[in-house]
């Protein structure tokens, strides 16, 4: 056990200028790896400090923590301790008190290292809880990305005997005649961990003497596996990314030339990006996602948790809302005179004499032919209108459907309406109406622009 | 049931100008399988054989043979019949009665479908079978590769069942009425399957009962990864093999250069090139190649199961076999006149009187200080001479080593050796000894040069 220690703190790194902090909660697997970097920093020359958090779950809590205060006052190492009423968090966060000591536990002890400057943090976790929570995560229905369980280095958090069995553990504590508290983390594991630790896993262990060598082996492959995974997912989605102002856009049709493999976890990856995690998000949310890109729809949309997805057109679109709907609005406007829209463009109309000439922003009409006044809103379902060198009538959907126009931009657009008809898509389109020629007297020019 | 063989039918393309076989054993699962292929053949047209192997382990094997046939002669199908006696192959090949059972029958059942010109075989496997398999391979510490489990369409093999539950099997065959053997497979699966199927899952289901569900999309999730990772790991390996006219031989730095993920897989790959396959290969066998890659001698090798691997300097080598030893040998080389090496090349040994100049296939030396005879052999352990150029003696085995020259190489530089001095290391180095002055009034020249 010693000599493990040691090797995981050459692979670590750890020397004189390091100082260590580690958990001890007062039960043997603790108590063990007290014993053995306290041993081990004599030799490597770390400061080691104890930390204990008190969960006040179960009345024992205090005298657990009373006996790991004086384990340190005998051993000579600094005490730290913490303490937060985990029943009124769990309560409060609506979770399991074993999820909500594992959070307070956790901001505590990055707190008391941050505080000493200590680089990494110990805990005692052993193979054994390895293979439990590897199995734990199966039958939740993981993937593979789960199935990588915990790694013995993961940024602060060090696990220096993630590779020794509990058996190893108890031989060594009953050797060196170590005394402990029955492991106040038994109490609070839930129900389906003590099963597996309990039911499942020694079943299993009689069909495979090795079973816990092998998921060992198995939990190091997926770890690998999920290593080149994040590296490979963050070199690809940097190709996808069309737009990160607004959201995330990805290119669709790149996104399909992926390989599945791929493509699911880019979209997971998004997802990270846009939500800051992956809580919450289970395969079928992935599916769906992934369905939207190949649907025959162009446009639609979908409400995961904490996220807005969406396919317009090319791209993948992801929000963590859904974007505000645009206020229907309906103004004169004066001629001469303008209108300042929701979006902050303007509508402007004067009258002239002289044509300038017509662009997507700028249309003249017969002022003549116009029926005043006008009327600037935007578009509502069931909209037709004539646009200008075309035979018929076209609905507007219909319009904005065939310029690919997206279903938010769609509600940005202004329709200049005279009387029943719709003059101006603004920004698309004019309609045949009252088209200027040789004898028009007076023109009508309406245009839009930027804000000032 | 019904939708769902005709929605895998749909997925497999099969149509009216196809010929399937389906394998029955006369259990629920294939009798069920042969109904809903039966009832779909008549909408989708196409033509419907069935085949049955007969693995004669248990007496009673005949009769369900006999079972089949009757079933097919009221179905009015063709009736294919194979047997092997499959407890003699296992005993001659030294594999458990289940392997000898699907290795025949898999054969006689590739021969059938080949005669028929059959596109795809049916077979009856569901998803309770894949979750058996999916957890044999998790105990025996498959990695993910052995995860992704069985695939709905591997090749010709089809199992349109595997989204299908035991339990809606068993439904079927009842509300069918349907008549079948007590499966001839559940007697010869292993003891181990047995308590995986009537001892672990069913306690794992009572954890989950999801479960199945579940590691049927972790399965799928495997099968993806699995089908990712052999085309990345195949455009990789391209690129990594510098030479295959004698096994293969793979760049060591690209190799390190790759992610740890992918390098196992690309070592696993080049074994399955040179081995034809990948059976009795486990992670032991892959860690100790990628350790040889690393390892501090540059030039080592070892035995794994069918395959010989080698680092040679910036290579990895890997071979069926070890190289064949070159014999050591020693002969006189007569002057003038020629010695043939084993290799296949020749030393010539001429006297001259005029300097031609030096190469490393082609030196000179001052004949009257040259010791008669002269000897040709391949080089022994403890050798010593003075190359030319050098202030003293040099191991022969140093002079390899600094010119990187592979222990294989070693074997075939032959030695010219006159009385105790080597006087050349043939296509290499020459030794101080008896150099060509202005006062030589003979001339040695020895050429190595290539066969005939």
């Amino acid at each position: 056990m010693q000599a493990t220690i040691c090797s995981q703190i050459e692979a670590a790194g750890m020397g004189s200028a390091d100082h260590l902090l580690v958990a001890v909660s007062g039960g043997i697997d603790s108590v063990v790896l007290l014993r053995l970097l306290s041993v081990a920093s004599n030799q490597f020359g770390f400061r080691l400090s104890v930390a204990h958090f008190d969960h006040q779950i179960r009345p024992e809590s205090r005298a657990e923590a009373e006996f790991v205060e004086q384990l340190c006052e005998r051993m000579r190492l600094s005490f730290f301790f913490g303490s937060g009423d985990v029943p009124a968090f769990a309560k409060e966060e609506k979770i399991s008190l074993e999820m909500a000591a594992r959070q307070l536990r956790r901001v505590f002890l990055l707190r008391t290292a941050k505080r000493l400057d200590a680089r990494l943090i110990a805990l005692a976790h052993h193979r054994d809880d390895q293979v439990e929570t590897f199995f734990l995560r199966l039958l939740r229905g993981s993937g593979s990305a789960g199935l990588a369980a915990m790694k013995t280095l993961n940024s602060c958090w060090w696990r220096p005997l993630l590779g020794c069995s509990r058996e190893q553990i108890l031989d060594f504590a009953r050797k060196e005649n170590l005394n402990w508290v029955e492991d106040g983390s038994n109490a609070d594991t839930s129900i389906l961990r003590n099963r597996v630790r309990h039911e499942v896993l020694p079943q299993l262990r009689e069909l495979n003497p090795q079973l816990d060598e092998r998921l060992s082996v198995l939990s190091a492959q997926f770890q690998a596996d999920e290593d080149f995974w994040q590296q490979h997912v963050a070199k690809t989605i940097t190709a996808l990314i069309v737009d990160h102002s607004d959201g995330l856009r990805l290119d669709r049709q790149k996104l399909l030339g992926l390989h599945a493999a791929l493509r699911v976890r880019v979209v997971r990856e998004a997802l990270r990006q846009v939500r800051g995690d992956l809580q919450r998000i289970e395969a079928v949310h992935l599916q769906s996602i992934l369905s939207l890109l190949t649907a025959h729809r162009s446009q639609s949309q979908l409400d995961i948790p904490d996220c807005w997805v969406a396919r317009r057109y090319q791209f993948l679109w992801l929000r963590k809302k859904a974007p505000e709907k645009v206020a229907a609005y309906a103004f004169e406007l004066p001629v001469p005179g303008r209108v300042d829209l929701p979006d902050g463009r303007f509508l402007r109309a004067v009258f002239t004499e002289k044509k300038a000439g017509e662009s997507a922003f700028s249309v003249e009409f017969d002022a003549v032919r116009v029926k005043f006044p006008l009327l600037v809103r935007n578009w509502q379902f069931g909209d037709v209108f004539h646009p200008q060198g075309m035979p018929g009538k076209k609905k507007l959907k219909r319009l904005f459907s065939d310029e690919k126009i997206e279903l938010e931009e769609r509600d940005r657009v202004p329709l200049i309406v005279s009387g029943e008809e719709i003059l101006w898509v603004a920004g698309m389109r004019r309609s045949q109406q009252a088209p200027v020629s040789a004898d028009s007297a007076q023109i009508l020019r309406l245009e839009l622009l930027e804000g000032d």
